[in-house]
């Protein structure tokens, strides 16, 4: 099988084989480069991120697990630099293609992992959601993909950036393959039993284009019709934007943290963007941090109550299909603030979130969310599959 | 002739023979690769620089000068990225070594051209000076080097960084080369009169180490022996460190709008630190932008007052002789502040400075600078060569 989207890290083509006769023998994955395998220096996405750390001995907690399963690793994927980056565009392995939406970014941070998928080159791939990383690609590449629970799956030998919100999540072409991954990630069968009651975060849509907004609908009522819900109507009472604002300044300072000891140290290469991110995530005042620390409480606490059991709220995944490639950080920096509108409640409150491919703007996919109580991360797999299956 | 001490950038050497008859046939040198050499891409320290910019078809003046003059390019040489560095480590093409101080950094952002005369792969070559990357390289590598008046040598063909502050500058190991080079370049006779009247910037001795400090003494003595001048004191009335604070403030600021909209349309990678640097420079508020502008006002004036014609004034180049190399970014920015509280007036009054080789500490090169008023450059030339003949 060859690879010419540049999706995979350069190098020598990684390949573990799946333990025979698991739930998932047959099927192919890769990872992307923050996830370690055995044997294999972690990348990363940053071509100074593994000069003197020891090549990983073990394999990171979601690879094997999907190696028990019997599913076997054909890869290691282009990620963005140490996962911060919401569009796919690396500076040093170059931006994997998207094939669904050529001359188009393929969304990041997961970039390498969502193409691969995307492309046929596997069935599913490994990636990360801190701040949209699955979510994103998920969206512009036309992909089922999964942000589960904060702090469900363990994240062991997994490179982290903001660990608050770090998840581990994946994506499928289909919703049965993408079901039978999740049951293995989840540790948990997929449900037959659906939700019964659909909210609509009409705020979310604002935030979308007009054509995507009104490109979603049908599958808003088919979602209603498949639960057999009336169709309500919800909003983030202090505005979206407030929220994305306190995620933009926490992660970052979390990321800061994460990184900086390897920063004074190491004084590593970055794209500016990255740098950029990391020095402004330095200069935030603990009293700006302590107001951005409430907000987060209060997100939690409001999307906790939006959904109790047996609610899924649905809203855009990303607010306009996958950007054009190489376009100015002055281009690209609104928009990037535009999707963290839609974003943010994911590393704040920690809830799962499933995007549901299907739909497309001018022949360019755009993916549809949503998002369930704490724990409800089976659910919304059977939501997808119900889904799928009406089609 | 090899080059295994990593002064050169990487690639093939370029050569340009010097023209026969001149001044300065029988001479090598080499340019910083911040200047332009016809049909070479000009690098500037940062892979992605030359990304979608033509290939220079001209000399920039200064190497068509040298050449004119007769000698013969020997090759480009490595420079801190877009000459934004002190220290002279490149996280792109390496740090050249100091053959002088082995296992210490050569200086920046000159680097190579330092490091290439010191080790004798040239005679003379070609650096800029911006915040001190001529005269801290010269200091750290026991060279002559110069810090021309600002505004006086035609910057064509050099890639610029703070342009108030931006000058062209070059080494040589002995005094003779060095008078013969400063000829060319200042385009006029290095005199045989000499000031008549030496002073003695002691705040500035008070920010060197005390035995730095105390070996520059016995230079500073044969100075006052050489020009026939009894010993005055001087110190800067705001302070060094308010100075420093104002050229760290405007430099970056300046720095930070040459190169924006390289950064906006091509997200270029850089080092973390000099990322930084750029990040800092837009985030000065215009009215700190005009108070250091009306603090380099006043440094201007008063450098003006305590150069009438017939005085140079002294000061150790750098604090300490060169750093390790490799040190985390934690110990080297206190150092470079230090550095640029003795090198800030320089692109605060853009008065002409020469550093002059001959005294070590520890087996450790570092310069004693000497200041003239604008326009004297040759006569701070023509004292390097009355001292060195007085050994």
């Amino acid at each position: 099988m060859t690879d010419d989207i540049g999706a995979f890290v350069p190098g020598p083509r990684v390949r573990v084989e799946g333990r025979t006769g698991g739930p998932l023998q047959g099927l192919t994955f890769a990872a992307k480069d923050l996830f370690d395998v055995a044997g294999v220096p972690t990348g990363g996405g940053n071509h100074d991120w593994p000069t003197g750390r020891p090549v990983p001995s073990r394999h990171s907690w979601a690879v094997q697990t999907l190696l028990d399963a019997g599913a076997t690793l054909i890869g290691k994927t282009i990620t963005d630099e140490v996962s911060l980056g919401i569009l796919g565009e690396n500076a040093f392995d170059g931006t994997p293609v998207n094939t669904r939406a050529p001359g188009r970014v393929p969304g990041g941070s997961s970039s390498g992992s969502a193409a691969a998928v995307a492309a046929g080159l596997c069935d599913t791939a490994l990636g990360t959601d801190t701040g949209g990383s699955v979510r994103v690609p998920a969206s512009f590449c036309g992909l089922y993909g999964i942000r589960p629970t904060h702090g469900r799956i363990d994240v062991t030998g997994m490179l982290p950036q903001a660990p608050t919100s770090d998840t581990t999540g994946w994506f499928a072409r289909d919703a049965e393959t993408f079901a039978r991954v999740s049951s293995v990630m989840l540790g948990e069968a997929i449900p037959t039993v659906l939700p019964t009651r659909l909210i609509v975060a009409v705020d979310a849509f604002g935030f979308a284009d007009a054509n995507v907004a009104a490109a979603l609908q049908p599958m808003v009522k088919r979602l209603a019709t498949l639960i057999g819900s009336s169709r309500e109507e919800v909003m983030a009472p202090p505005g979206l934007s407030a929220w994305a604002r306190a995620q933009r300044m926490l992660q970052p300072v979390e990321a800061y943290n994460t990184f900086k000891s390897w920063l004074d140290e190491r004084n590593p290469r970055f794209a500016f963007s990255v740098a950029k991110a990391l020095v402004m995530g330095s200069l935030v005042p603990p009293a700006e941090q302590a107001w951005a620390q409430l907000m987060r409480q209060e997100v939690r606490a409001r999307v906790a109550y939006l959904l109790p059991a047996g609610t899924i709220l649905c809203l855009p995944t990303t607010p306009f299909p996958a950007p054009l490639v190489g376009q100015a950080l002055s281009v690209l920096d609104p928009l990037r603030d535009r999707i963290t509108c839609l974003c943010a409640q994911g590393g704040h409150a920690g809830h799962p979130q499933v995007s549901l491919p299907g739909t497309t703007v001018d022949g360019l996919p755009v993916g549809l969310s949503i998002i369930g109580p704490r724990g409800s991360d089976a659910t919304l797999v059977a939501v997808a599959k119900a889904l799928e299956a009406t089609t």
